[in-house]
């Protein structure tokens, strides 16, 4: 058995379930998992992601496809359907911190992410061997002030084509909304604080002055708002006035990669839709 | 527009979405929201929870109920129907403690918790008190070794027609397998420890003796085997060497609130299916 | 056996705990719970809290104060002795909404906060007979933009004199900086969010049109910048873009219940010392 | 500056808190952290850390540790020093399962974890490579039945003089009592299961088959009585119907990693007394 997500967005109206659900059963689909959700019930958006298994020998799914995109056409829907034995391509993008790094190829490694990574790119060159180590190519790319669009230019040349998203492990240049548009498909970023707290820089030091008592990490869509984009994930965790920054540091990097690791498994899963700079993550 | 909640267990095969939403779509029925699980692709166990609108001038709920009746024997299902402007019966029994009673009160006059609450029964009178001054009968039904039996019997002369599901809010008499048969709907319990940890007596004793670092409270469905009902709800806490069993006492009395609260809460909303001495709870 | 419980902070140097310790152990006390903290061993700031029981027939209070405030200047301490069998006083102010009054008043019944409550002060009537029913008086002190001056002083007239503290349990009045100054005591505040995310007004909607995935209550105490008084305790919760904005209120106010009685239980245990608009909380 | 830890266990008497930080004021020691427990005011046990820093020019740490043995004697305490220029050595014992190995061998690369692992030893040859990328030397003692006792006597060759502790991080072989009595030093386990809930095999399926809402993962001192042992720290996080034991495992794997890594950190650190079956473990 063959298992397709199937995501839709549209706005709501009687007989959307009845109308989806029957194209998928009439091409032998049988769903496996269905999760919906409208904002509101009178006049409000409606939002789906259905799991179905079927026979890939007996349906085809050009023709599956053609058949939801005329019931979408008719339904004024955004939608897109996903394979699960299609591999994701995830680009990786670090500076120097690589606990991150670290989570994202073990957990690739050990198949809990089924992605395949075509490279890490850094701005430094230190994190080559960690990559190297997991068979990852490792790309150099420097960037200075100077040559921040050119160094941009570069990463966009190795990732426009090869990747399916990218994500942000801990990346400490901000991407210009040239960037963004240019590459044109989704990037996740890990910012180290409890959003829309402590945007910006050194977010540790930030939460030690005004002592907070939980701290916490954001994985997030990247958009031309630094630290603005939709949330996909927040983890906490409680702490006290005996942790100074370097303990916050230490206990926010496990926040970090849970954080990370949750969003991109979300991700990699199809179980996110961006509406109005939030997201619909689908358990 | 009225809300009508549909709860359906069946056998899985393809189409069953597609049948039932249909259904409700030809009765003029508009889904809000639809959560669907499926023990196992492979010839698992089909449950949902079909939140939809209608027109109540329009639309016959005989009818709507005729309707599906057909269709779910089709399915081999078992289906209930459910309607927001319906209110359940809420029984309370308790014994002296008074933080899950007071919990559920507070939240059954703040609206919270829109049920109606017949009676509360103890086998104490303390909490009368308490009771008359949210306005709820109290009823004293003394229990002895003795007289276990007879009192049981009173309990379901109070209960039996006037509720429609029970909550044990920290009753600390053990209701006979008879008792659960005669009433015959459910009953939720609210048990002070994580379980299956510590079940039986003084369970913060006995969390205290183990020196755990995390303490929890569980509601539960009571069955006939003492706190190996399906569990609902679980709600932890951390805890340190400090805590001494007065202070695991203290908080895990919020924990029973919170554990016992999201239970009531979900079990009114009918987010609940119990299958195989477990629960699928839809969020 | 009485308890005291000794506060002491003063700039860091070696022989501070020597002393202090010797100091009570002369005067008969016996530590049952010392915590002590420095923000950092170079030059930095000494915080203790030690408990001590000590026989009352043989010691006399006025002499072990003596003792201690000669150790202090010479220390240049700022200290303070509190002792268990002297109950606080805290006023209450309060607005419409009841969640927050609910549990302190229960609390203070069932002896989880030891503490009088003299008085519950609300800008509305609709409090009274809640307050009424726990036997605590009500005074309705209303306001306007244009009395506010006055009712603030009306309200100062009030606790100046009766009142140890004051809890804000959702007063949605602000107080003015002489209104501070004035009563020139600890007043604890609940704010229904994660701060410093959302000050202000209506922090749930502000919560739910960013999309975040946690939201957090925080109990802090109250000072002339909203908002930014030192955090004392915060308590967090995970929510979903199905949580709309009555439900994020549904799951706040129990963390706004939790997050206050927290800090109103470790201000009364004498756990808190304030220190550079932070807080120092011994566990 | 220097920085020694002192831990001491004792039966509680007035003054000792006195004495103990006199002779470190005498011996030019400045208490930079200071935590005490007893367990009971009446009669109980003393517990206490305290951190303090020395000019290791002037102080020799001989005669720093005679004073305290003699102050030790006379309290019937026992009584240990550390030195934070000390590095302990940490023997690990794993099987095939590697997610706790990579969190350890990370978080001592990365200076989390400052220790030494003199070596990774293994009923399997499986995890070689990752020990050798981390430059550890791998020991493969093959496991069976028969030869269950030549082999714990092999690895005890290897770590008796060799380490200072050992982590059996997911090693899935039952250490003897013999094994046990013969290493003599302390042996932490990660245990994949919320003790005291589902000790022995296979703890996830038995949560999944109990349906439980929240899992967890326990760390604690290896005895005799298997999964029996003074918990160190728990970890647990929220599940779900959805959940399968796939599920579970994965999010587990997290809370194990979590879990061991705290209890690991604690230990190095001379945060934690065994007491009675239980730990005490200074925040």
């Amino acid at each position: 058995m063959e298992i397709a997500v199937l995501l839709i967005e549209c706005p709501d109206q009687p007989g959307i379930v009845a109308k989806v659900s029957d194209c998928i059963f009439r091409h032998g689909g049988n769903i496996v998992n269905l999760d919906q959700y409208t904002t509101d019930p009178y006049g409000g958006r409606f939002f789906t992601r259905i799991e179905f298994g079927f026979d890939g020998a007996a349906v085809e799914r050009a023709e599956l496809e053609a058949a939801m995109g005329e019931l979408a056409a008719s339904l004024d829907a955004q939608w897109a359907m996903h394979y699960r034995d299609h591999r994701l391509r995830m680009g990786v993008l670090v500076s120097k911190y690589d606990h991150c790094l670290v989570e994202l190829l073990y957990r690739q490694r050990s198949r809990e992410l089924p992605v395949d990574i075509p490279c890490v790119i850094s701005n430094h060159p230190d994190l080559q061997p960690l990559a190297e180590q997991h068979g990852v190519p490792f790309i150099h790319i420097p960037f200075t002030a100077e040559t921040h669009a050119e160094s941009e230019q570069k990463v966009l040349e190795q990732v426009k084509d090869s990747t399916d998203f990218l994500v942000l492990a801990r990346f400490m240049r901000i991407l210009s909304e040239d960037f963004l548009k240019t590459y044109g498909k989704d990037i996740i970023n890990i910012h180290h604080s409890f959003l829309p707290s402590f945007k910006g820089a050194d977010p540790y030091r930030q939460a030690y002055n005004r002592g907070v008592k939980v701290i916490g990490a954001t994985a997030h869509f990247a958009t031309a708002d630094l630290d603005e984009g939709p949330i996909i994930e927040q983890v906490v965790e409680r702490v006290s006035h005996k942790d100074n920054i370097a303990d916050l540091k230490r206990k926010g990097r496990m926040l970090e990669k849970q954080a990370l690791a949750n969003a991109v498994f979300a991700y990699i899963e199809h179980r996110i839709i961006r509406f109005a700079n939030k997201t619909v993550v689908f358990t």
